[in-house]
């Protein structure tokens, strides 16, 4: 553990009630030594796929053997499990209700072990209240903050859960078949298509030779966001290593009718 | 005091404008040690009786020796006083406009002092200019977070500011009359009534004994959210202790036409 | 530098995406002794003018040697240049679009170094990506914030940009031309004109011998905003020194039409 340990908070709780902060107060009570970082605290109201999306392309950034709490958690109360996740280098702490399904599967060397948490005196005392990332998440991140070993925490499992994350496949006729799977404030779609993925069709290098199908529009690459400043759709890999549609200085998902899952098609000119 | 003290910040500023970023530069400069925690920036602006309730409910979840700037000051610059409120292991600072009521009541063992702060040489200098929150109260909070003794700020007054704050009673047919006092972001709607108040109807243990009458409707108690999946209205003991109406996944304001003040009873079937 | 030393940022990224987080995962894996303070990540997008007012009339209550990343560069990716500027006790880190000019004009004794930022071995990888925030200004302002001297990132330059930042002038018959600047999250509408401009037509203690004209308004000045509880229009000295109308508890910006840029004149009675 890190002398001042990271912990990263990722929830849908928003920022007009106190919630966030009492957890970090928790957390401090602890262990006064913690830095505690929020990533975002604007997901949708309990959407598991896009918090798993979040927190898969996030922890990276951080220090290794940060720790990450992800609270979204629509079956909080209920029997859903609390779990904690160790990879090679960082945690994750949060409901067992496949949140952290993207982070297994791109796991360093796909290592990663998911324990469920059942060592209750690390909890807060709780009168059968129901706000775990207080009470559960916030004291069990500040406990192996501090040194606690993961292991005393509970049991390993295998039968955690996990939701779909769509990846993208190669039809016969060589295209690329992916999706949006998440928008971000500036209204940029972003797809799960990834560099490794165009490779499979030609090298990157040469971005003319892909054309993205997107929206019944033919699109271009660009390599940076003010290289075509006209008001057409353009393809970029952004800053996460995706594929992502964006306009100049614009919103696509204001200007063109655009959802989570439509489709997005990359193949050779 | 702490190596590493804690000061909280609850305001009206919003995150827009750089007022909060101003507080924590002006406590750091005077205490590079202080741990700044967000508690909320988005009380509806000059909501005295909403900052009251939310100071209240989250102040014990910091460590003890927490230090509580609230900054929600209509009076700002007229001839209201700073003030700085000792309970028995929490520091607050702020106006006093009545901010502070449900600390003075629910403090523990009913003790708290309250000084009035007069000791300008801690003030940033103002040249008449109005922002106590950066000028006042972040360098006193600062200051008595590196330890300077409260006493040096001002004398101790007994006749500050109080709000009214609305509590439940019962009537003579045994019926629990509370109001909601605030609502959430996730759009429930919070009551005065606590599970001390229920208690005195029946044990709180049997949750199908109570009913509670709300917007028309009579209502039954589930023990966490995910209990009953319908689109009703449903009662829980919320997680700071406070009987909450909600529908699951779903907003109990906009669906229903909710409002601060609205009356919620409790008896028994 | 400062054993804490004091990283602040400045944005248009909002805080619904992870950009901000990541930023401050990238510095504390350099410098896990940073302190991160956000001053504001709303700044509206791409608005080189309202980031470079926020920046300037911000960074003075920070404490000295104290990093500031402003990261509003709608040229991000393109041949725009990453500059760190020094100014006696101050740094600032960001894209060279003129975001810093008002830091430039108002610096002490109008001392400042601008140094472009060449030295890529300080970067993250970055695969041809487009997130400098991440990529250039969080690891050179952690390495900064760490002792690395300001002249290894770079050499100094001369020709870096400014963007037009207007200044109240005085016409012929003593009247005082200023504008509106910005606008903040109250509604209130702030202007160009300082104390120092007003004491040219007289002395700023008798508050009653000025009168502003502005919106086909004769307005009157107050000390604080409680002073005048009516519903009309007053002018007031804000807190950071700038003169401001505003509406008693009310949205200047609302009531009125209200636009950046609009006229603001002083006079005597």
């Amino acid at each position: 553990m890190l002398a001042k340990p990271v912990i990263t908070l990722t929830t849908d709780f928003g920022l007009k009630d106190p919630f966030v902060g009492l957890m970090k107060g928790v957390i401090l009570g602890i262990n006064p030594n913690a830095i505690i970082i929020d990533i975002t605290h604007d997901i949708s109201r309990h959407n598991i796929f896009e918090a798993a999306q979040v927190i898969s392309m996030s922890y990276k950034y951080f220090p290794p053997t940060s720790i990450h709490i992800v609270v979204v958690d629509p079956g909080v109360g209920s029997s859903r499990r609390p779990i904690l996740v160790t990879t090679e280098d960082h945690y994750f702490i949060g409901p067992d209700n496949g949140v952290f399904t993207a982070v297994y599967e791109t796991s360093h060397n796909h290592f990663f072990n998911v324990i469920e948490i059942t060592a209750k005196h690390y909890y807060r005392p709780m009168s059968g209240f129901t706000f775990h990332g207080r009470d559960i998440f916030a004291p069990i991140a500040a406990y192996l903050s501090k040194g606690t070993e993961s292991r005393v925490f509970g049991e390993q499992i295998e039968d955690f859960a996990r939701i779909n994350i769509p990846k993208p496949v190669i039809s016969n006729n060589s295209v690329l078949n992916g999706e949006i799977v998440s928008m971000d404030k500036f209204g940029n779609a972003i797809s799960n298509i990834t560099p490794d993925d165009m490779a499979q069709l030609a090298p990157l290098e040469d971005k003319n030779k892909f054309k993205i199908l997107f929206n019944n529009h033919e699109i271009s690459m660009v390599t940076y966001y003010a290289e075509s400043q006209d008001d057409k759709l353009h393809g970029i890999i952004n800053s996460f290593g995706h594929l992502e549609i964006f306009v100049y200085q614009n919103s696509v998902a204001e200007k063109f009718n655009i959802k989570i899952g439509d489709s997005v098609r990359v193949s050779l000119v």
